[in-house]
């Protein structure tokens, strides 16, 4: 955590001080980016557009006030990296559960009227992500980037008790996209009011009426699946109550059992089956003590004695998408500027049972938000708004067709080993599936395209554990100026800027040429990139990993470039430069080339875009042009 | 973090409902405890007070609003684990720069006006503790602590602008303490006001006057030493700026280095000598620029160009001891109950060198809340108020004896090998106390003595690693339930209660005939202790580690006691039993008896108190008798 740069305050480093007139109470006629729903995907949006003080944002929401209870609860290992950028991965491990195991129980062989314990495996594969799989509460990871907000220098809040009613789009003005939004709060006077805005965002959920306003549709699924949801508070003799528990019963049907934040609580599922125009309406009136009873029945002979349901709720779902995520494409099917993007439940919706939903979601925010930043900054041209849908309708695609694969494995009645003929699912392929699918369900598995942000593949073999396209994959290091043994990958704070990390060649001479060329080289693609007056890492962040051990590094001999001079006072950054953990080697733990290093270029969202020589200015410059706007 | 026990709550699960009346705001007539004084004596005090919510707690402050700059800003290891009790050490190991290693300088041989690295070495010795030591501004320590008041059920705030003008002693009445407050800002009405407190806790400082009316006198050195300290944002080539440093040059004098939060700050420690009659008000008088130029003169021939001087003070400070911490002896001499205390420097000063001033004083909150909750509830008697001044004294005394050494060493010229006969410190002299002083700077070497809270050490032999008398030394753990890797020692909250650590035997017969004994025999000191309708862990709390490796547990033949039912739903609480680490064996690391197990009795304040076998009943009944109020 770097801070006081531009001179010591007083109070919460965290928080940043108010800029003039901030918070703005009053919706403004005009906004940069309109924001419309607080969920996931929208927060993540906004908590990375408050970064930027330059950029007005507004974000509405329907609801009279934040989110209390319910809804999602898993947190993917990809996304506490995420919320680590955003400083707050250490107050969400802190409250939530750890999904650390995972068992797996089937009927039992002797007596198929009860269940039995039949496999235990680690959740998350060991070295996949420096971050446990965790569960908390939806509500609570919308108030952790609520508070981001608050604590930006607009000091941002959701307007509450706003819907759209209306979006049109006239490219003749500045603030193209009209939205007109109505309260909903009966008691308050219900004229209509209109916001125009130069970007808008439907994150309004599954029925997101900025969608059906750029004429995309749900496409997917026939029929929904029906899940009751239950948090309940109860007594139990079930011995694995504390761990994410998949539970298949002979005839009763299956459960799955995620254990909570606190100790105590529980999630419940209970798979309700596929919703038909036939039994739509019975599972719809689902009570609660139906859900009870039947997770009775599958946990049987084991007692479950619910004393509190905190949440309950019947949730259907299908497996669907629409073809775009932006209005790129105009009515008459020509090309046009995206001004209108949508993003989670608004474009996608998945079963709850991997766990993905709220995850891919606020990747989509997390996509998005740094792009609009850079495109609303002048820092790049619109053709970069252009990647949000090009590069996550695949990957939403992608999740959808695993979802499918597990919800119906999840949902099939377990084989009898007894009548073999009667089909279902073998529990131990459940069980084998699960390992595979483990990369999936941490998040780690998105790998974008060749494209305007994914460079070519030629030099993958100077990084191979850095696959392009991928999330970069964080390693320990020690920082050289204070010895602080640090994770390289948090180093990303969500503040729109790119990371070079430069691993030094065995000798050093083509790290120091890179740090001469970027610092001094007319041509230099980060001289070029850097705004007059700005900070030299304010756009392209250099950060350095040698090889020698920490105190053997002498820092009057690392390059300028890697200790440089920031801020109104000129001081100097001494967080550049990094060199191995003596008990992880990063060279060795990412197969980095030692001989020749490697430059690894990320982006502002964590995923690595191009993998090069160190010595190719020419390929780096080239990379950037088209992203980046230059003199 | 357990939370939702007794039904799920929205909004953030650190913060507790308010009670009634919630915060209270005005000033009351009577309170159980007054303390004088928001440093961090008085806010470790508050803060843990504050957890106790039938306990009325008042503090009193000169100062018109919380400290906002400047004064102590080391933390030691052994405070990072007392936070971690309070739910802080995540923001503060976030937030705090972490002294990783320390340096030494000393005039080069070659050219004695310019300086040198001659060693290098951890700042704290590996397994110390599971906490780095860091530093961090005091009034960011200060903030955190403010913040568990104000979530706390009271919403407890300091009252500002207030200071002591009289306390007088009344044992006729049931609040004994009378003390009269007068308004500091001098456009507030000047009437005086008078509380009446069951107990008085004096930590308003150096010149306390609560400290005074107890007839209390600091004692200690005839003269105070000077220090010229500086927090600063500086451009210097000096290449250890990110690192502690203790710089000693031939002849300009001796600084201290210490890098501050946020990558940009530092803070210097000058010396300016000792304090004598002649020199008191020159020494007064020095100015920021001569401790600039100072700093420059010793750091040459490397530069150090001051941008920023963010705080600054000339510190004056002998080191002093009071006799008692209490009023325990009546001005005629006899004995009496002690009803008035006085706390950190108040009591006891120190030199900034050691940087142990605030964590002592810390520590004294700490030693002393517990104790007042547990007789203001009701749990125990007044004895147990006397162990304060007993324990705490002592441990003043041992670090003041240690402070002048270090003091010393620190302020003395370096010797000159070309003039042995000037004599002068050894610079490797200096830096070997370095290393054998920091478990003392680490603030772990505190032992308390044989007393009431401090069992004999007949069977220490069972858990050699859990020295009675000593913090108990957390290390790493798998929660059995949950699968999920812990701190054992991260059980403990800042919650008043007992830890007793049950170390299962080989066999394991020990420990369930341990816990059997506990939760059913008449004479188990856990029934007795727990107050009717109380949960059975809210005096004594049990916890067990087991020899197996966690997979191989089965919950179910676990004793009922480690998964006791509590709350108003009665659930299960599954955080009581653990086994060892994979990678960690704790009965290794802490030299546990595999065979016959022990039995580890762990204060509130987190210092062992007694280690027994499983099996000693009687022992652990009459060790507790004189400690708890039983039926």
């Amino acid at each position: 955590m770097q801070f006081y740069l531009n001179g010591l305050r007083t109070g919460d480093p965290m928080t940043e001080p108010a800029a003039e007139g901030a918070p703005q109470t009053v919706l403004p006629d005009t906004t940069d980016v309109l924001i419309v729903g607080s969920g996931p995907a929208g927060l993540v949006l906004a908590a990375q557009l408050s970064q930027f003080p330059s950029i007005r944002t507004r974000i509405v929401e329907r609801r009279a006030g934040p989110l209390l209870m319910g809804q999602a609860d898993g947190v993917a290992c990809r996304t506490v990296e995420m919320f680590e950028a955003f400083g707050l991965s250490e107050r969400l491990l802190r409250e939530a559960y750890w999904v650390n195991e995972t068992v797996f129980w089937r009927p039992d062989a002797q007596d198929r009227g009860t269940i039995k314990r039949t496999g235990r495996v680690q959740d998350t594969e060991t070295g996949l992500s420096e971050f446990p799989h965790v569960i908390v509460n939806q509500a609570r990871i919308q108030d952790y980037l609520l508070d981001v907000m608050r604590r930006s220098a607009q000091r941002f809040e959701p307007d509450y008790g706003l819907e759209v009613v209306d979006v049109q789009r006239d490219d003749t003005d500045d603030y193209p996209v009209h939205v007109t939004l109505q309260c909903t709060d009966a008691g308050r006077p219900q004229e209509l009011v209109t916001v125009r805005a130069r970007y808008v965002v439907g994150c309004d959920g599954a029925r997101s009426r900025v969608r059906t306003a750029i004429g995309q549709t749900l496409r997917g699924d026939a029929a929904n699946h029906a899940w009751g949801v239950m948090d309940a508070l109860a007594v139990t003799d079930f011995p694995d109550i504390r761990l994410k528990a998949a539970i298949q019963s002979a005839s009763k049907g299956n459960l799955l059992i995620i254990p909570r934040e606190g100790g105590y609580l529980v999630r419940f599922y209970v798979d309700l089956g596929e919703v038909t125009p036939e039994n739509r309406d019975s599972i719809k009136q689902t009570t609660v003590d139906r859900i009870i009873e039947t997770a009775q029945g599958i946990l049987h002979p084991y007692s479950l004695d619910v004393k509190e349901v905190a949440w309950f709720s019947v949730y259907e779902v299908g497996q669907r998408l629409t073809e775009r995520f932006d209005d790129a494409l105009a009515p008459d099917g020509t090309a046009r500027e995206p001004r209108i993007f949508i993003a989670g439940d608004a474009c996608h919706t998945h079963s709850a049972k991997a766990g993905q939903g709220m995850n891919v979601s606020m990747q989509d925010g997390f996509n998005l938000g740094w792009k609009l930043g850079a495109v609303l900054q002048q820092r790049s041209d619109v053709e970069l708004l252009r990647t949000y849908s090009d590069e996550r309708q695949p990957i939403a695609q992608e999740l959808i067709d695993f979802d499918k694969e597990w919800s119906a494995m999840m949902a099939a009645p377990p084989k009898d080993p007894g009548r073999p003929e009667a089909g279902g699912v073998d529990p131990a392929e459940l069980q084998a599936y699960f390992v595979r699918a483990g990369r999936y369900t941490a998040g780690v598995a998105t790998r974008y395209r060749r494209g305007m942000l994914t460079g070519e593949a030629t030099h993958q073999a100077l990084a191979k554990g850095f696959p392009i396209g991928m999330r970069f994959h964080s390693a320990p290091v020690i920082r050289v100026a204070d010895a602080k043994p640090v994770h390289l990958g948090h180093a990303a704070r969500a503040d729109g800027r790119w990371r070079l990390y430069a691993f030094s060649d065995a000798g050093g001479n083509a790290l120091r040429g890179l740090c001469d060329h970027l610092a001094t080289a007319p041509g230099s693609i980060l001289r070029l990139a850097t705004p007059e007056h700005a900070d030299i890492d304010s756009v392209l962040d250099l950060r350095a990993v040698l090889q020698q051990p920490h105190r053997e590094v002498r820092l009057e001999d690392l390059p300028a470039l890697l200790l440089p001079r920031k801020g109104c006072h000129g001081l100097v950054d001494y967080e550049k430069a990094f060199t191995s953990d003596a008990a992880t080697d990063i060279f060795d733990e990412r197969g980095i080339d030692r001989e020749r290093g490697a430059l690894v270029v990320v982006r502002p969202d964590q995923y690595v875009a191009h993998v090069l020589p160190l010595d190719d200015y020419a390929e780096l410059s080239a990379f950037f042009r088209p992203i980046l706007r230059l003199p």
